[in-house]
């Protein structure tokens, strides 16, 4: 069932399937057993290791310091994992350096801090605190703890391609292996970031650094060719409905008008990409997929017919409910149910912004009301807090131009109804639902920590937990 | 539905309970998603940034360059993780070093390689390759890559007590934080580490060299007191059902006539503790538990009201079913039918043990047939690979004395019958069971990876997939 799936997925995503451990350019993956934050999780930790030049070895007998002489030929082969040595021309060659944008989900800030892997705001402010490629913050001697979104907390919520392109530069530039993480179904606003657009722009900057292609010497003489640099898709959201979007557009674009940007395995520069089936698919539990193609596995490189640790999941004991749901799921819709309920989801999230920006006219009162471009989310002035309880809203903070603001915001999955939105907006109608609120009364509730200066040490590993979803 | 499960355990675990954030000695804990590797994973993250000088700060405000001047006085407060600057006197005071022993489960050597802590291997190849304690060792210019057990291959599967201590205190010596991981049920053998006297004769160890209790500096006279040793117990197996006998022993000594070593939060020096529920329990799915002391989350110091980031556990989405499968078998069994489960499944052991040593009599074979103290597990020479998938027995290569030897294993969990006992010995009394492996023909599939020598910055990042439960 697991295989089914995940072949399911790999043609959705225009990955060369079924797998084949012989041919690198078919897809590996696995199902979740925890959700796309696993998938994550493991693409930045294979990232880390592949862009870090570790090296997967079969060696025939352990070192002979835990063999019995008597035993030395009796030996089983073993996978090792082994650090190639660092270049003599570039000292950089093997830190891979974090990049994803402000309105990425926080489990990436978290995945950084727990497998050690550097943002470039970290090395940024270690090494070249003065130099920030960007105007703005080289003026403040400083560097942006994410990479920008375009137009910031008012704005879509895709990232800044110019701004990541400047980013990159700066440290490809250096010689460092570079890994930028896209969301494809942003965590607050749902917004697609263009990985077309992104990657093709990156690219160039590969190849004038080398970047593109590059032989990792893991011993003298042993090279392994490899990228030096990692794409990877958060798709948790968005990865599950947009190809049946892009179908029905194609079918007729009358009804559907635009598809998102293309973010898959038909992209030449895409690694690896994470999707949630408790978000989308409606699983009832933790599941999903993490898919990337099978060269881009740490393995024994010129021996692909011994490929695959017995065990490269990230797991000890995997769920084997989370295929069983997803298998069901997909066995029970065809191509044409799955576009219509994505069509109708799409249908749906209009109709709350709709209904919002109605409310929005009679009440006589700007309520931020906002939909990014085929969203299935709208996000609107924070309600109050038994209408949030109600309707399982979720809000967060978003600075806008000079303003602090307080936003909801609500998702149209399939369980949402008209009469349910029709419910949200009566209880929204009434008086006080929109309560004032007062940031700097929450920002009054703690003082003294912040007035010693912080010292190069302790900005290495500075991780931010603030915002996106935090505060609902 | 969780609180209640883990109340149960911290109760179980002799932890003080219920959770309370304002007590650090009261439990701390969550119902897993993926099983005990995210437990053990949970944990030495947690051990790691706890020993390596981590601190969480609430900061009244997030650093200037992303507040828009105008906004800058309403914002609400938000956690940062920061590092304590390195002390002068002492440069090793935030590398924790780990210590678990060669019959720890796989999981262990890939959290290492995931959350980049290393082991006591890794830095004394690195740093000290010929000053290993343990003369044998020492002799090669070596170190062991894990603990010895007492009694190597042979042995009952236990941690060597006199071993860990030499080389826990040649690291302690030198400034080094201790991160030690016993096992409660090893995965092959079953076996429970002694985590009572492991702990009580470290402790002198830690109280010489001022890592029963140390300051961490994180700001120039703000002060944060812990521990410079973490002790995490691996509890997957044994953590759920030793508790039972040790009840059952000590109600009727002569129906259980002992009990296993004290592992649990009755020892002052015990941090954590990971338990499954997918394997005695009987769940369908992976769960269980993860349990520490509030006092040794990572949380701002002196201001224990505000602690508890929003998301402090592993999985961004958590299981809501974990809890529930847990809450429904503790609902369901008294301490009463625990008891007796757990009388019935070490009496199945004994069962198991006693049908195979009468097979061995009756081949007139050596059968290497062994069954640890308590042990849920019986092992024996290994079977016929048709034998093997038929009752999913597990197998493992073990180095008894000079030979390498092939056993299978049995667990004896509830579903096991006498039935199914003699099912497998009518099995194992035919003719070929236990054919002959020849290991010097899985040896020679692979050659030429070892021949070139191995530079330090490759031991660095070794880490050893072999063994435990790879060759099944």
């Amino acid at each position: 069932m697991e295989r089914a799936v995940l072949d399911y997925y790999a043609s959705l995503w225009n990955a060369k399937w079924p797998h084949d451990k012989r041919d690198g350019e078919t897809y590996w993956g696995f199902s979740l057993t925890m959700g796309s934050t696993e998938a994550n999780m493991y693409a930045m930790w294979n990232a880390r290791d592949y862009l870090g030049g570790k090296v997967l070895l079969w060696e025939e007998t352990p070192d002979s310091h835990i063999i019995p002489s008597a035993a030395a030929d009796f030996l089983p082969p073993r996978l090792v994992l082994r650090q190639a040595p660092l270049p003599k021309y570039n000292p950089n060659a093997y830190t891979p350096v974090a990049f994803y944008s402000e309105d990425t989900h926080y489990s990436f800030a978290k995945a950084m801090s727990l497998i050690a892997i550097k943002t470039f705001y970290e090395l940024g402010m270690e090494r070249y605190p003065n130099d920030c490629p960007l105007p703005k913050w080289r003026a403040k001697g400083r560097w942006p703890e994410e990479v920008p979104s375009e137009g910031g907390g008012g704005g879509e919520g895709t990232i800044d391609i110019a701004a990541l392109k400047e980013l990159v530069e700066f440290f490809a530039a250096k010689g460092y292996p570079i890994l930028v993480s896209f969301n494809y179904g942003s965590t607050f606003k749902g917004a697609y970031d263009n990985v077309q657009e992104a990657g093709e722009q990156l690219m160039p900057i590969m190849k004038r650094y080398h970047l593109d292609e590059r032989l990792v010497e893991y011993s003298p003489g042993l090279f392994d060719k490899r990228t030096g640099f990692w794409i990877h898709v958060d798709g948790a959201l968005g990865a599950a409905y947009m190809p049946f979007i892009e179908m029905a557009h194609e079918r007729d674009p009358k009804l559907i008008p635009e598809s998102g940007p293309v973010f898959d395995f038909r992209l030449p520069f895409v690694h690896s990409i994470s999707m949630s089936g408790h978000k989308w698919v409606g699983s009832p539990v933790p599941c999903g997929i993490f898919m990337t193609k099978t060269k881009y596995q740490l393995s024994p490189p010129s021996l692909p017919e011994y490929i695959g640790s017995p065990d490269t999941t990230f797991a000890g004991s995997r769920s084997g409910l989370s295929p069983i749901i997803l298998w069901h799921q997909l066995s029970e819709l065809s191509y044409e149910d799955q576009m219509k309920k994505a069509e109708e989801n799409e249908a749906m999230a209009q109709y709350a912004y709709d209904k919002l920006r109605g409310l929005e006219k009679k009440l006589g009162k700007d309520l931020w009301v906002a939909r990014s471009k085929l969203a299935l989310t709208v996000r609107f002035r924070q309600a109050r807090p038994d209408i949030v309880k109600k309707y399982s809203l979720s809000n967060e903070i978003l600075i806008v131009g000079n303003e602090y603001r307080n936003y909801s915001h609500v998702f149209t999955m399939n369980h949402v109804t008209t009469h349910l939105v029709d419910a949200l907006i009566s209880d929204l109608s009434e008086e006080g639902a929109f309560p004032e609120f007062n940031l700097s009364k929450a920002s009054a509730i703690i003082k003294g920590f912040t007035d010693t200066p912080i010292t190069s040490a302790q900005i290495a590993s500075f991780v931010p937990h603030w915002g996106r979803g935090y505060s609902g």
